[in-house]
């Protein structure tokens, strides 16, 4: 049996039952999910499943049997010597989230609420995405044996769709932007008790990101790193981190997390957070047009904005955007001294880490993990232009012999 | 300190010390590593790295210091229940080796390849490739900071090789035939002393896949399966998953050997094994112009065919091949009950799977692992045909209700 407790409004505490709803009806706050102390200890997870499960007492299911797993989690966190020799950072590690069975790391809210899903057995599920979340959620529904349906504007590109329509999911092609994809997403999941993951289903949805805290902890030996670099898109990623940070600590099983210092990274196009932050305002503006080759963090309106600035100014915190530029050389830079093939979003990571290392904002001594959720192979055209170009050689030993010296 | 011992000829016997060296030179059959005895048991394993190098002493590096990891490896073993159903099979496992850190189960025996050039302090590495193992061996290189020569004939297509180009290796584009770059490949590795991973480091290299049976049976608990369904492109790997297990045995790590089932699975346009095995012949056929879908399978004039075809025969063996049809069902099936995106390989695995069902060949109640090994993403041009088209609405919820029921 899990743990799971109740949901309650972040802004006014009040709780409800953990059952389909994701709003305060008394504030309209988002809802989070509580549990009830769980026994455990540091090698409670020694021998169990290599996937972010092995955490099932902190995760909001009430039943095992409930679990639908693709085997996502514990992804590796690699101490990345070559990257930081390069940068100049003594103790850096890559928390690679492009291997997951989707390959992003959306496979950890995914999986949470589409198990949820199951668990409060819900007739179907869905979100709105053309991206990581589509496939995660396409391919946890199929395993689980539920109807999925895929919420998109109409004008999507068949081919960077085709992983997610592998799965099996419905496609419902809104003729609209993607604002009118998720408006009609919303509707329809409330009206026919649909599970839509990152909207109806959010509060449990939010907690599968949680596990990019856990691993990390226990990866490090059940030791708290002294800075996080964290891509934001709708800042739900990074607020789940700290949660999760700070759940350990009260388990007991990391020491404290006051020293603990997070980093908020977006793209230039699309960095509404950063902006804030660097105008020290509360208020998150939103991006009308978001421009950027890192897509995934293309969030105008970041729902958890504020909840970003709130960690921000708890944890110590620094949020930096780069450009284009600057996420390809991140990308390129990662690939050829760590054998990691990201896509841009993990170039922001990276992108943002040099640039804060360069002005000396981090100090080298420092245990930083950077966080970089997603595949490479998702969004090769974005670095075609930058990779280098073949030179042709005649068949014969001696040519090639001479070129390449 | 690992318990590598010696190569020793596989045809004659003859043995040598473990150096840049890989056929016999009496009689030019191919080289084995082989082991002194390592004390392990099935707890060594428990606490230890979740990646291959958890099984060090049975590989052919000396000094841990040397070993270049990734990361990759204890991918995932899925129970698929949900594909089990489909095809009538009550214990079906996946072995999803799609989310190895560069995406295909090459990262095993390149990693070992390019561990033991650093091991034996060989100047650069590289391979003839143009595919999964020129990733597998660009992003090991990277990692391990040396120079990597990737030999590819010249008219290959820029996108289809951007993410190994990411990890910084150099590409000669040899202007010929993919028998030319091997050629050339080999004629540099061995003049200037470079390890060319899958010529002139076969032996070290094929053993990096002798992982994929450790795994399962680890697995599985130490428990040997019924049968596996392996794709043969050279030969390699099925060969090395019998040695694997066979070494398993010999070390008391699991039971019997002696039932193992194994089937050879292969695209119809380039089955020169199960061509052979039908006609009952020990002579492979090369097959002059491969035709399929499945490239990283396309080896016309497979290495190790005719080692292939005696482990056929010692363990209860079929061979089966599939057409590019059958190979697309096979990925959409696998991805519409398990969530699991392959390239075609997988597609050939799971469609010869279901042939050999369908046709009576498997009971029912065997358990069966099934290898997938390589990621859908890249090769997603091979299915895009069978992906449902996307049939546009209206942003109106009422019109989205009435179309998706």
């Amino acid at each position: 049996m899990g743990s799971i407790k109740s949901l309650r409004c972040r802004e006014c505490g009040k709780e409800y039952e953990p059952q389909f709803r994701y709003v305060c009806e008394e504030c309209f706050g988002p809802l989070d999910v509580t549990y009830r102390e769980a026994s455990i200890n540091r090698h409670t997870f020694d021998l169990r499943e290599k996937t972010y499960w092995r955490y099932f007492e902190l995760l909001p299911i009430t039943d095992k049997a409930n679990v639908v797993s693709l085997n996502a989690g514990l992804t590796p966190l690699q101490h990345a010597d070559k990257l930081g020799e390069r940068l100049g950072l003594k103790n850096l590690y890559i928390k690679n989230d492009s291997v997951n069975p989707t390959f992003s790391f959306k496979d950890r809210p995914a999986g949470v609420a589409v198990s949820r899903a199951k668990e409060t057995k819900l007739k179907a599920v869905g979100c709105a995405s053309t991206g990581n979340l589509a496939s995660a959620t396409a391919a946890h529904a199929a395993k689980a044996g539920l109807p999925c349906y895929i919420f998109a504007p109409s004008d999507i590109e068949h081919v960077k769709i085709a992983q997610a329509l592998s799965y099996g999911a419905e496609f419902v092609a809104v003729e609209g932007t993607y604002d009118d994809a998720n408006r009609v997403a919303s509707i329809i999941g409330d009206s026919k008790g649909y599970g839509i993951v990152n909207i109806n289903m959010r509060p449990y949805y939010v907690e599968g990101s949680k596990t990019l805290a856990y691993e990390v902890a226990e990866q490090l030996g059940w030791e708290v790193p002294d800075r996080l670099i964290i891509p934001v898109g709708s800042g739900a990623m990074l607020n789940a981190i700290c949660k999760g940070f700070e759940e350990l600590h009260a388990l007991g099983l990391v020491g404290s997390v006051k020293n603990l210092k997070i980093v908020a990274a977006q793209p230039h196009g699309c960095a509404p957070v950063v902006d804030a932050f660097k105008r020290n305002s509360d208020e998150v503006i939103p991006v009308e047009r978001p421009e950027t080759i890192a897509k995934s963090l293309a969030i105008g309106d970041p729902g958890d904005g504020i909840y970003v600035l709130k960690r921000l100014k708890q944890y110590g915190g620094l949020a930096e955007e780069v450009g284009d530029e600057e996420i390809r050389d991140g990308i390129m830079m990662l690939a050829q001294s760590e054998g990691i093939f990201t896509e841009p979003a993990g170039g922001v990571s990276v992108g943002v880490l040099k640039k804060l290392v360069d002005e000396g904002n981090i100090d080298k001594d420092e245990k930083v993990v950077c966080y970089v959720t997603g595949n490479g192979l998702k969004a090769t055209e974005a670095i075609i232009g930058v990779l280098p170009k073949l030179t042709a050689v005649k068949p014969d030993a001696a040519a090639v012999s001479a070129m390449i010296g």
